[in-house]
């Protein structure tokens, strides 16, 4: 196999077709703001004194650019084959179109959301049905469904399990995941952003190291759509971060969450993508009584803002302890047990207790901290989350795999 | 070749699905148009007596409908290489795949134009790159960009020509053309959808005669998206029609006009399609004075609204002559040699015209119209131009080309 110079070309024009996405979103990004104020599509920001309008949903833009970067670079990893006209490879460009056709069908329905505020079972149906052509793709590419069995299992199980339609269900619950996950963990500014670059990163890292072994070409095709998806992401963090020009919309959570999906997809890696999501699978799983409504939930779980010192705490919900079923009980009682949630109980059984978020629980660890701080505290977990994932994936796997 | 019953099986399945999408759509429409209005998606009707805030951009429901359906319908076609599991034709999947692409992004481009009002520049520039790619397809799949020369003109050039860039220059135009046509022709309810819908039964009844030709699968392939646009698109003339319950926006009229081109070109029949655009081509020619902005061209054209009466009549602009630029005076007095502008001019040179639209020009020929009698005219023209393009496309075509 010739892994020239040449071989990797498309990837050099990624790069540079995504320096100039960059500059081009960041530059965008500051002139649209008006439209999208004039347009109404615009927020509060809840942790600052001045309640100044803030545009919203601006992830649109960088989504826009990101899919334009896509479209103009579709020719460009076939360019010997179109030359030579001979050979197509059909079954790559296929991934590439059903990649593409999932982000942007996905995207339409964030940017559908920011403007239309669609209910909970749309956030559930829809990523599942802007999944389908991936999974199509991936039955007809692959439709390898069979999972090696770690070895301390292999007495109970055979060496391998073919999961047949589990592994599809599985494939559409993880787009599922992925759109929501990093939507939920959100609420201070940059965060979004901040944690979805995190995750990128993290992807691209991965696929540099394994740009040298057997599957290199895949993660060369994940790299097609991680590298402009950073360059984009990157120009509206710089209006995203501390303090926020723009708020970037459920578009963005969406469009992002999509795109690590569709990339661990087709590139065969589903299970170390997940692996870069530890601190979502974290406040997802703590989020649980609340989101599955066993414990009362407020509409907005983000911290609460004290003017006076210019800093957040924890933010809290109120219900009485008898209106909790058995299931809400029995969770809160493990929650108390060990000491992860703030737990005030009065004498007539009215409970205080803080929402259940892994941004209030670190309000609870570390005390009243200013927004920024605690951005930065979340993004350092993101990052403690990656470096355990790749602890995980290599030294670990060994121990559970043949490598 | 056998063309049983079971070849055209996917065909009685789409047309299942799209009669579940079309009683989906119309009863999903009125269920939605509280969230538009909160969501300040919204406009007033300019010509009824009584000012009513209508929901605006309901396209998105219909064109999300439509999008559904065809995600759902993506593997049936394919039902039978799948369940084989040999030879999946993957060229043809990737012009399903490519389709939906392009009509997906264009959606996505209109429904941000509804929200967020986007400059002309932008309308002309984000279709072409969603036809991207398709085009892209078209060069793998088919690249033929030679025209057949028609008769006459065979002694000047040869029998055929190849194109050649030009051939992709003129599809990426189609894309433009399109999308915008049907954009311009529009101001009085129920327009937009019924010259659509009248196109695409076109489309449909051309296809079905094509069914038995040579080029029968490439008609399959554009009554796949046709049919349940159709559905779709009928669903949501039920509310928009005269008097209006709901408005579709420009995410409609993008969306239609993105589905032509694409059935068009991945159908080879785009020369066909345009046929069908004959009343769209002669107002848009009818336009190009203002578009052009050779003669002044106020924000809004559409009739002028008299509640006394409750009638349009033509709208009317005003202008001094001598601020014409010499192509703009050129053009006028040809338009009123062929008497089809009102020209009122007084002795200071001051100028009274009207719009340059034929909803116009048919109320200058007919008188004041009601609005319902004005959109009945406009769709009975759309239906003769149809008429007028099947002579030119069978008999006619006989004495240009051997048939």
């Amino acid at each position: 196999m010739d892994r020239s110079l040449a071989q990797f070309l498309p990837l050099y024009i990624n790069v540079t077709m995504s320096i100039c996405t960059y500059f081009l979103t960041v530059r965008l990004i500051p002139r649209l703001k008006e439209r999208f104020l004039k347009a109404n599509l615009c927020g509060i920001d809840m942790n600052k004194k001045n309640f100044v309008k803030i545009p919203e949903a601006m992830g649109v833009v960088s989504g826009c650019t990101f899919l334009i970067t896509m479209f103009l670079f579709i020719p460009i990893p076939f360019g010997d084959h179109i030359f030579n006209n001979v050979n197509f490879p059909h079954n790559e460009f296929v991934e590439l179109l059903a990649a593409l056709l999932s982000i942007c069908c996905m995207m339409l329905l964030g940017f559908a959301d920011d403007v239309l505020d669609l209910q909970w079972r749309h956030k559930l149906m829809l990523p599942t049905i802007a999944s389908l052509p991936l999974l199509m793709v991936y039955y007809v590419n692959f439709n390898s469904t069979v999972i090696i069995v770690p070895k301390p299992f292999r007495a109970f199980f055979s060496l391998s399990i073919d999961l047949w339609l589990f592994y599809y269900a599985y494939m559409g619950m993880l787009a599922v995941f992925c759109t929501n996950a990093i939507n939920i963990l959100a609420g201070v500014n940059g965060l979004e952003v901040g944690q979805s670059l995190i995750i990128a990163t993290s992807i691209l890292i991965f696929n540099l190291i394994e740009l040298s072994g057997d599957m290199w070409k895949a993660h060369q095709l994940s790299m097609y759509f991680i590298i402009p998806y950073i360059a984009a992401s990157f120009a509206l963090w710089k209006h995203n971060r501390y303090p926020s020009k723009v708020f970037v919309g459920d578009t963005f959570c969406y469009l992002s969450g999509m795109t690590f999906a569709v990339v661990g997809i087709i590139g065969h890696f589903s299970k170390t993508t997940l692996l870069f999501f530890i601190p979502q699978i974290l406040n997802f799983l703590y989020s649980v009584p609340q989101l599955f409504h066993f414990v009362p939930c407020p509409r907005h779980r983000l911290p609460r803002y004290d003017p006076e010192i210019d800093k957040l705490n924890p933010s809290l919900t109120v219900f009485r302890k008898n209106d909790l079923n058995i299931l809400g009980k029995l969770i809160m009682s493990i929650f108390k047990a060990f000491k992860i949630v703030q737990w005030q109980e009065d004498s007539e059984g009215v409970v205080t207790c803080n929402n259940l978020t892994i941004l209030n629980f670190v309000l609870i660890l570390f005390g009243p901290l200013k927004e920024s701080t605690l951005t930065k505290i979340l993004l350092i977990i993101q990052i403690a989350g990656t470096m355990l994932a790749f602890v995980i994936r290599y030294p670990l796997a060994s121990i559970f795999y043949d490598v």
